[in-house]
């Protein structure tokens, strides 16, 4: 059977034969089908893949050993190729239509019937299952990194300026004094959540889904935990390490109708992507002439074309409006799936369209989020200047009457109208009242009534819970924003980070 | 200061007395911001999380023990108020916003100054933060459960219907025969992916949010782990089983600036709205007078204004449409968390809106659907009628020259040429084929070739692997969805659903 | 005839007499596919569709004039019923499904027979799709009338304090100068275009779809023509305004599939809700300590449970979040009406949920938005204290060298050295420069190159074109933000509005 | 000053000149922030804006006649370059960000000081917004072509084949009979819409933005309104034919802050992919063996790489899933411009990234179905085949009741248990019963009452009302789905069609 390569042409696919024995087709169907301008970036996992089942197909004697060395020679030289020259090995033909077809015929080019007999119990329903699934450990291997050097950013910025006192916002209103290190940690934590997030999903698709078939399995003697375990001896732990031993799916339509470990992961790139929209909008203000807390890096800002003084956060900006194009893959890969049918549809082949292009969006914002946090400088003295507008030692002068008896909502009220005695005074800060003052003001504000415990109000200790300085000192709780809260962090994450190493 | 109370007029917000001094506002602004409408139905997570917080706050001695008592006893009796009137308990004032302070105004309003204590050291955007956290856990729980009753319908129906042999589609071409045991094992394994996701959620929310405060914690000895302790004692296992003991939130701005357990739930809820809706969209097509392969119970179908002969699938409808709603849920609140500074903004308020409601949808679907699969009727007969069209049995029979030693991809041809050599016979299935048509199609497919291994293309064994009902017995790989795939999921999980019991 | 009626329990559907034999069906079902709860509100533009159908039916003869005296007397009364006990009318019954069903059965047993006539060639199809087409009028109209109301109050606004000089911002730096007045024509202009995008839709659909029967017409002489004119002669312009005579939907398929007026009116109220978003962040912005340029009316400002001395913009919060919930009702109408076959299915019935809900939203936001806008205090002084920083008038003092030949591009890169230059002089404004300096560090910029025309790069009068207040008064183009501009626009304005009334 | 070019290094950003001092930047960025790797296809918008503005510019006599004419020679050069080799031209430069400024750099280049004073009054602010608009006018034109192709596509298919009778479907339940040239009418009224709101949206977007610069206008003496009348004495009309003359628009911020046009355009195809989806899903189901109604063209079907049998609607379910796309574009827009501040933002670069994308896959998918509908064969005979399955015919002898003076709700009732009848008896069609047999069922579903205008509830001629044939010719509404509907409306659209050419 040497001859009947013959009868197939090659740039024609493999699985087409019939049709094209006359009628050349319409080219903007060729054209409308195609993946391959896309999904050319999975060659090494579809090979790897490919590799995995020959050599289980050798074990069940499906094919001999004599076919296996051929396929895989074969295919490891296609690698090598494609290594060499990614945008130009001529084996990418947009009429085969996707990587799969491309490699495969690539492949029966190069040794004929032994290609021929590598798609054998396989289709690329399932083939594809693999590929995207082998992709994602890596993708997410890769932005596990990523998240891992931004948290390391931040905490070195907590480590060398952590100590600077700054305001904190609700409402983007002026709250309470805190350190600059609980604003890192803060973030840190945000992302911390982003990373697990992306390990969990990795739980919920622990099995692999070759053995498949196009939808009902395969009646020929497939093992498909020896594919496992072929998976398994491949060189690169990256890509294969999360298969364990043995799992294969339970449904084969199931397996090769979902696309959950796609959506999966472009949510988890949602949800990492909007938090770096909030870090982008809040830095965008600090970097306000009014606010005026930081200076991004030249490196990062740019000009105007018609406005010669601006330094612009372009790429603040840019993160925050990517965060609209994840939402946009997401928000398309869902509605793709709204109420199709089970078994393989067509709909399912633009998935990869979409986790790419949110994977390549996050991967560069995230690397530029790690630049600009390494580089930016906290402007300490501009923010210390403003520290004292705004009461921000409100609350802890509440905290104080609680700590003389009062009960808080009595406290909060007393400082309510305590506030307003020192604007009616033309004062501007909690601290220029004295002690008579907020005896007074107290007693104002209570008809007269008197606190149980103490026989007074306020006491001249009273001073050491006023003044930012002061606040971020006595914060107590775990994971305040203060001093305490950002030094005990600062430690446990180098203790987790240390154990890593 | 027992008349203290005087001072504060109960139905204006405990927190806004200054204002009460005067203007009375604008009607619109407190229908504006009030969430009460619907966050009321957190009022037992909010009771629970008052007391754990108020029996810390007597361990570390700011409040005494009669004051606890008050406190406990007055929320008890909320409590109590609340569920023998939801709708009508008076304490529900919609000036006072929001769910937390109806019950802190009531309680101030019971017991006076206890009352006044209980908010010592505590915010309004921790303590939303926990009621959430708390929610979320019975939520989550409640969703497993109607998951799992979903999948014991299917697997009720894989039991006792589950060897009708059918087609199965991809493309909604039909594609392999199969058994409807392999299509209940698929839905049922979709959706226990959907419950995992639940529980995955969980793991990265270990920690609770008390004792953050506002955004920087509080200068109070408040001790958090006293907190988590004080959770867990708590009756109810469903409300706070999942709070190992000592966790707690390490960055107190992340904690109440986070909504990232809400998304994540309704992210959850979303894929199992997309899996609803596709099942929704199969069985309607199943439904089809044209396919015919299944009879919705009464029950579950309307009639027609207009049309009197129709009986429509009306429910299985209104679950693929809503599948729109909860998408709808998922995108507001991305919106919602986008490009918003650090720190609590009132934005977040809406959270609620969005989680409650997409919850209460996907629980109906997830309850319709469970008796519209537990009252389904599959028509085998008239299944059968149509299985012999379509040839279903096509890659079975290239399966079975692959083990005649025909490499696959011209098997996979051959048997394109016999499909097309059937239809100009006028035949409609393979098995009207003789052996000698058989074996001169090969010939003539392949230009005269011979296969290498046996001397014909097929023998008389052909037959055994043709019609669908040989099919399905043919299938060996794990997960097929024909016999052996579907009784061997079957008895893996009768012994995983025993193991829970 | 009479006795009909005992053939009937007016409880159950009047379509489903059949089913009523037995068996009493499932609650869930009966409350899983109502939509009486969202509907009801439709009882208006239902009952005003059915005396024009009724009206028609009696010109073709289908009734007699009897039968539509007493079916107008009967729904005049029903309306009546409803208006004055909305909530509690008795013939809002769920297992009648919804407001159609509803009316009609409280007809019938109104009146009888005559009732029994009324849905004569009509389907709830088409019926429900007029409801909604008839709504949509009124609803846009009341949502037209609340823009014109919100630009009036920036013309308000504009007028009385257009004239403060303040900076612009692109990238939220600090760009050029412009008025208070050039930022409210802004904002009046943006939300002109979103009321324009409401009357355009009404364009596109001028048709009305009763007649269209359940989805392929009648075969009863219905004049469809007379629907219209019935519609037209009906007392409230605003509901009916919009539909000219003669007007008739052309395709029945069509009428009754299309959700698309639904879907375009929530478009039109999201991209309302994105600008009112951009407006609430601005605002929010200016409302910083840091900016401090403006002041929210008390009224629209809220307290901190936890923080005495807060003023949050909440209510600028919640217009911004809740720009988050129209999106996700848009999002949730395009994925419910993403592949569905042709034909009503039941999916659609969900679409009113959206469309009110993001109505009564976008509603709500306006008319906070124009209460905010009404009383805002604009700081002047505070926003001229800031006003020499930032460079504002780089810009001017490039256009001013155009002015005397030096190509733009040469200028601007002549100011960015001036900028510089100034920086290291210790300077914070251009104006602190003499003219010796400015033409020293042209000089220098330029490698020692002159100007063409002028001997010198700048002359004395460099200082007209300096300073944020001259350079406010020196833009000319049509449009502009500064004082010419926002003049010009205000009188066009004035105009326009003068003629509307 | 002919030697000031020497300053500049021409592959650094024009006004980034200081920059270039020193540092070389981080390659990161400059990939960041490029946007010339899709902007590109604006080449030729750009440089007609550019060659008005330079018009203008002479005009008024900020540059000489010699200046404008190098300016225009010079661009044209360019635009020929380009054309020529649009991947290759040496212009695009990726350090320079975007086609606005590689263009800029290329005409300085090669005509010196005329080339730097052509951005005079002018910023990339409103170069862009106007590039964009241009843009859009022609981009809007080309899709009204292809839906106008594709409304084309549906009428030949109505004239040649539309009197095949078939069923419809409500709730894909079989429902009243229709004819082929009623579902064409239907597609092709929906399409209709979704061109008008293309046409539409250019309502809302008569005014230029050029003349805005960068927020603010500009102190030169521009005259906009000359810009409008050089865009409008360009050659082409597709590109400039939208803008009357004189209009400009009314606000400088606005003009260039908004995106309006842009999220406008990507919701109009959104709609249009909407309907494409719906279109698809409903020929996917009629391509189904179990429907049979229809043979998709071979050039229009793929096959499986597993199953030989299989010809696959691949196109049309990729039609279907490419709605997904452009709904994920439409949702990146809407996020992109939630909460950002007014004025420009770089996140607004990211916006032509969606609507090109959009714009391609929505011509693509229209492309596509207008060669499906012109290659599809309806199968006739298989349709036929079960025309008297599902009782199609009920509706038609409900009106047929009604015509003999019963009620239309009794009528409905009546045929419900006729329907009944039928089935009992074993028949499946209405037309199996015999007279009498009609009665006596009417009697016994009344309760023995007798109809009162005729003696009898029907005569002989109920059989002219029976049948799909005979109801199909009864229709007599407008725009009805039988003969007469769609006769008519193909009649009108040939004199629409015909007023157009």
């Amino acid at each position: 059977m040497s001859d009947s390569s013959d009868h197939q042409n090659q740039t024609s696919k493999p699985w087409e034969h019939a049709k094209a024995g006359g009628s050349e087709g319409d080219p903007l169907a060729a054209r409308f089908v195609e993946s391959l301008s896309y999904d050319r970036r999975l060659y090494k996992h579809d090979i790897a893949g490919s590799i995995a089942h020959a050599r289980m197909l050798c074990k069940v004697n499906l094919i001999t050993d004599d076919d296996l060395q051929q396929i895989e020679t074969g295919l490891k030289e296609i690698e090598a190729e494609i290594e060499a020259n990614f945008d130009g090995w001529p084996g990418w033909k947009i009429e085969l239509e996707d990587v799969h077809m491309c490699i495969e015929a690539a492949l029966i080019e190069k040794v004929g019937d032994a290609g021929r007999k590598l798609h054998t119990g396989r289709s690329r329903n399932d083939q594809v299952a693999l590929d995207l699934k082998l992709w994602f450990e890596s993708a997410a291997d890769h932005v596990d990194g990523l998240i891992d050097a931004l948290i390391k950013a931040y905490h070195t910025l907590a480590k060398s300026h952590g100590e600077i006192v700054m305001p904190s916002y609700t409402h983007l209103q002026r709250a309470q004094p805190i350190v600059l290190g609980g604003e890192c940690i803060a973030w840190a934590e945000a992302f911390r959540r982003a990373a697990l997030r992306l390990s969990l999903i990795d739980d919920n698709f622990e099995d692999h889904p070759l053995g498949s078939g196009a939808i009902a399995g395969s009646s020929l003697p497939l093992d498909r935990k020896q594919i496992t375990r072929a998976l398994k001896y491949f060189g690169d732990p990256t890509v294969f390490g999360g298969i364990p031993d043995g799992d294969q799916s339970s449904s084969s339509i199931e397996a090769t109708a979902s696309r959950d470990i796609a959506i999966d992961f472009v949510y988890a790139l949602s949800m990492t992507a909007m938090w770096l929209s909030r870090w982008a909008e809040q830095w965008i203000i600090y970097a306000t002439t009014e606010f005026g807390f930081i200076t991004i890096d030249d490196k990062y800002t740019t000009g105007s074309s018609m406005m010669p003084q601006k330094q612009n956060p372009d790429m603040l900006e840019l993160i925050r409006g990517r965060c609209g194009n994840v939402y946009g893959h997401l928000m398309a890969l869902l509605t793709m799936c709204k109420g199709i049918t089970i078994g393989y549809n067509r709909d399912l082949q633009e998935d990869k369209r979409h986790v790419f292009a949110a994977y390549d969006t996050v991967c560069d914002c995230l690397e530029m989020a790690t630049r600009i946090v390494s580089t930016v400088t906290f402007n300490e003295d501009r923010i210390k200047q403003g520290l004292d507008r705004g009461y921000l030692d409100a609350t802890s002068l509440a905290e104080y009457l609680v700590t003389r008896g009062v009960p808080f909502r009595t406290a909060h009220q007393i400082v309510g109208a305590t506030v307003r005695a020192c604007g009616e005074k033309g004062f501007y800060k909690l601290e220029q009242l004295s002690v008579e003052d907020f005896n007074a003001t107290c007693d104002e504000a209570m008809g007269g009534a008197k606190p149980q415990a103490a026989g007074e109000w306020v006491g001249e200790d009273v001073y050491e819970w006023l003044g930012p300085e002061n606040v971020v000192k006595r914060y107590q709780t775990y994971g305040n924003a203060g001093l305490t809260g950002f030094e005990e962090q600062l430690k446990a994450w180098e203790e987790r980070l240390g154990e890593q190493e």
